[in-house]
């Protein structure tokens, strides 16, 4: 100061003038106390966001319990249940060990990567999060980045669970889910979300329509092929309706993922954009509401009845369907993707029927039908997307996800084995493998 | 900067002396990489807040569908869950096609008008949210607005799903949902809110006593009067309780919607002003201590028994009654008002019964009753609002939601018809309209 | 600025050329509309997280009605409700009363003290919140303090809840929470929150694995040893097991707990410090899955089954026990902190029935037992904690706890009663307290 005010002597006496300039000397002020700067009440607010998002993403986990515990009969409710509490356990601690590494590799050759680096502040940082700031232009921190991810890869597991239901070995189940979610989730998503071959091919998925669901769908459709269908659901050439145990746990269920997807896809912004966080969540809102009317009227003609099952996978495969392109689509946009994607869904629990791949609460029809629709539309709608790297994507990932699962559910077949003894089906897991039963609400007197 | 330098030569040097200037070198800086602005943090922060917001406000539609499967019989439960689906569905549909544009006119007559504008940008805009900067004083951008005030839109109408549950039929209900939130709420909602004549007035309704809780309960108890009382109701001079289905799962709604209230009431701020925000969270949570405190006594007193229902209801009650006046009274007052809906509520409860009108969870008394009296109290307790204005405001939202109510009912009445068949209704309408059941959930074996 | 400009005249012109200078003059202008400071930026944005923390609590207290509900008998269904509806009112209202008073007394002996000038602010304040500027060093303002401390205050007596149901009279039960809210755990509280001895001696604890959760255990423990078991519990020198009544509602409330501990310790950064909240969400989530892990292992070989309620358990039990320090640790010290809480909770609970202890859904196990263990880790692992301060803490705590539990239910005890009548407990509570049942969910046809 002294240098300056000498060298410019029409300003010296402005700074000592104090009371006469206060705006100056106000900021002067400011410096020498080291308040808050500009940027880091944006990070702030943007970590808040982050982690607001992420408690979202959590909430999901009980959204897939319930849709899952719903749709099933009560002889296999606390298995269900069982399986939808250990999957975001095992997502959370296998992401850490493995699968944040893998998945977000740094500087790598596109197909293949391990981030040594982030591996060990994880596992080794100090007691304090100092070492957070200046991550990620200021979007959010270190650890707001690892728990929001990690919510996100324990959802590709869970979708899975549903599909299996009713006749999968739970310790099939839970080996299949870590071998998952430890190496086929987080590869993939390198592709695209670590920067790898898919993201410079041009290759876009938001919020993972591809990344996420299809990859837990293609898992699906894997798991049910080589489990065979469930006794009694296509016998004498019918296919029989297996009621649900409880369509208000169902309806708690979608619910709540409705819920948690303004996280899923809103989080996904990486940041709270006051503009693009408000369009994502507007386009989300309206692709279910768009996959709801689809899933409604198109069961009423194809179908012949209000099925209310319909409508409520109607929501999540509008979900699904726009979670690709939330951030470049219109409103209308949004709503015509979701239509179709209500639509689709229930044309694909029909096909699958008629094909006797056994799905209990239809994932595969709304995580990987409306997944790859999610996709492809976005290349159709999608502002700066374009449909050929899309419909790459979808091959390689669908490609890489399939032969992953395959490989997984084999294993496991030849060893410890995938199903359980027809028994045991018929009994309920339940009773069998937990002793309890999920429900003992009879009133004795 | 060269004219300037030119003509003020003695701050030429200042700025290429650079770092012997540093304040200024680092504003300069700011300005050149074009750094974020307070006002675009605040901005991101408020935005935060009001999504946060929204998304609470989301939730009340669980809450809404808990309270009402919990409280009704079984055999309605799928009947009733489908009806609070489809209710955000209709809601944030409608909205975007005219209930937006109605409720927010721009300048208008007061009465009625139409915001071609908004309606153009829902519809028609691009596919990025730049359109959005400096919108709300900074306190929000367009898409949230939308996406707030469409979750908004949806709570009035389902107020009336639960009143009329168990008789009406699906198609009827349906109908007048669309008609209702698409004219009736918006309409009402511009005279106020949208800067109209009861604005003008000095009529004060932070969030909805009147504007969505007694507009709703108008709504409620047109139908409960239309359609008649359930079958078994009121026979031989005396009122039956029919028991509902799950006491649990009508928690479940209860809690969903006093947590939903902190965004409703919350956000109704239309900022995230600590203050002001903060000081709505305590005398909305007061409220409904309140309303639960006056509820149970009431019903120990009134109904000589400790009445479960009557504490459920009265937490909403007292939650309906601080709603117009959240952010103008003291946390004692809040409690006051709330205790004085708790009573309300039981009184209003037994009131209904007398005169044979049949609301199968009590929506007319907790919405409509206490609707009226926390816009009443507000006139009463509320900083800088006076009775007469409150007074009017009810008189005149009343007379418009029942007129409207009356015209759509009848319409309906006259032409597909509002009553399900005496034997639809004994039976149950699940196993008639959607061939399935709420629950099944005994074990075989 | 007249007469700055009369002095250095060589700046007179700067400031009238406006449009030339465009940095100085807009922060001319800013200063003129008074624009928001980057301070009070910061203090909307850390009181937005204060404020979703506090509704993440609130939403605790229907989790604990989840697991308490689901975890007992039918037959008591609704009175377990009832309880855990009435619990956060009257814990609110209490602490309004007296709680925050007492727990936050500013200057006082260390020991006891009551500020009368919060009290003041609550009861009288205008009704409008200007009052609330400067507080808290910027964190959160006057009302979000109360709001997220009373909803904090209020899950300590829900603890108590679980353990003592299908026997106790809910007139006790409501009385004793009454006084327990009122005196013992603010009391308590103040020792270290408040500044008192506890915190001089430099006990650490984060979020309240002993203030909270170890006091509430306490609570439980004195009261099912004066209860005494349920009939049928321990009889014959065997214990039995009473199946809950629905697994999916326990599901849904452990759900609920896990994800409002998200904002129980993330809240208790007391800001939104993005390093320091990313990091206890972090902690806190890895504390839970290791106690999932930990009771689940230590179930199937301790009772050689697949026991869900020992994941459950164990979930909770690793939330317990990171909650003491959860802000500095590392996420593999959450881990391993949490995952002997699981496998500590399993042999407590093992421990309980053979004392014949009958704590009906293991709050003493989750609560007193990981409470403690939570406590003394931070005293082995914690940044900056030592060990004697924490077993001192423990001891101090505890013996405050259950002295003033005992003296409570004693006094209880010899005057209304503790215990309902052993036909009551037969029957069950709800048709002889409430006249209604929990649930009634069969088909007539």
């Amino acid at each position: 100061m002294e240098l300056f005010t000498a060298n410019f002597p029409c300003l010296a006496e402005m700074f000592s003038a104090g009371a006469a300039f206060p705006l100056l000397s106000v900021m002067a002020q400011e410096a020498a106390v080291e308040g808050p700067s500009v940027t880091d009440v944006l990070l702030t607010a943007n970590n808040i966001w982050m982690m607001v998002a992420a408690a979202l993403v959590f909430i999901m986990h009980l959204g897939f319990a319930g849709v899952e515990a719903g749709f099933t009969q009560a002889k296999n409710t606390v298995n269900i249940l069982f399986k939808n509490t250990l999957t975001p356990v095992l997502g959370v601690v296998t992401y850490a060990l493995i699968g944040f590494a893998l998945m977000y590799p740094g500087d790598f050759n596109g197909f293949f990567g391990f981030n040594v680096d982030s591996w060990n502040t994880i596992w080794f940082s100090p007691g304090n999060a100092d070492i957070t700031a200046g991550y990620a232009d200021g979007g959010y921190t270190f650890w707001t980045d690892f728990f929001f991810q990690a919510m996100f890869a324990a959802t590709c597991a869970t979708i899975v669970s549903g599909a299996v239901a009713e006749r999968i070995k739970l310790s099939a189940y839970l080996t299949f889910t870590l071998c998952f979610v430890s190496f086929v989730y987080p590869l993939i998503g390198s592709w695209k979300w670590g920067g790898g071959f898919l993201d410079e091919l041009g290759f876009v998925d938001f919020a993972g329509s591809t990344l996420v669901h299809s990859v837990g769908g293609w898992g699906a459709l894997i798991g049910i092929w080589l489990l065979g269908p469930r006794i009694g659901k296509y016998e004498n050439g019918k296919t029989s309706e297996i009621a649900g145990s409880s369509v208000p746990l169902a309806t708690i269920g979608v619910f709540l993922l409705w819920l948690g997807w303004f996280g899923f896809n809103g989080g996904s912004v990486l940041s709270a954009d006051p503009g693009l966080v408000s369009l994502v969540l507007t386009t989300t809102v309206l692709g279910a509401c768009g996959g709801a009317i689809g899933g409604h009227f198109t069961s009423m003609i194809a179908m012949k009845r209000i099925d209310f099952g319909m409508v409520l996978n109607g929501v999540l495969a509008g979900l699904v369907g726009i979670t690709a392109s939330a951030d470049i689509i219109t409103p209308l946009e949004a709503l015509i993707i979701g239509g179709i994607a209500g639509i689709l869904v229930v044309f694909s629990v029909m096909l699958l029927d008629k094909l006797k791949l056994d799905d209990c609460v239809g994932a595969v029809s709304v995580h990987l039908t409306c997944g790859i629709w999610g996709t492809l539309a976005t290349g159709i709608f999608g502002e700066g997307a374009s449909f050929m790297p899309q419909l790459y994507g979808v091959l390689a990932c669908g490609a890489a996800a399939s032969i992953g699962a395959f490989i997984i559910f084999s294993i496991i077949k030849a060893t410890i084995g995938l199903r359980v003894s027809p028994e045991m089906e018929k009994h309920g897991l339940d009773s069998e493998e937990h002793g309890i039963r999920g429900y003992t609400i009879l009133m004795e007197d």
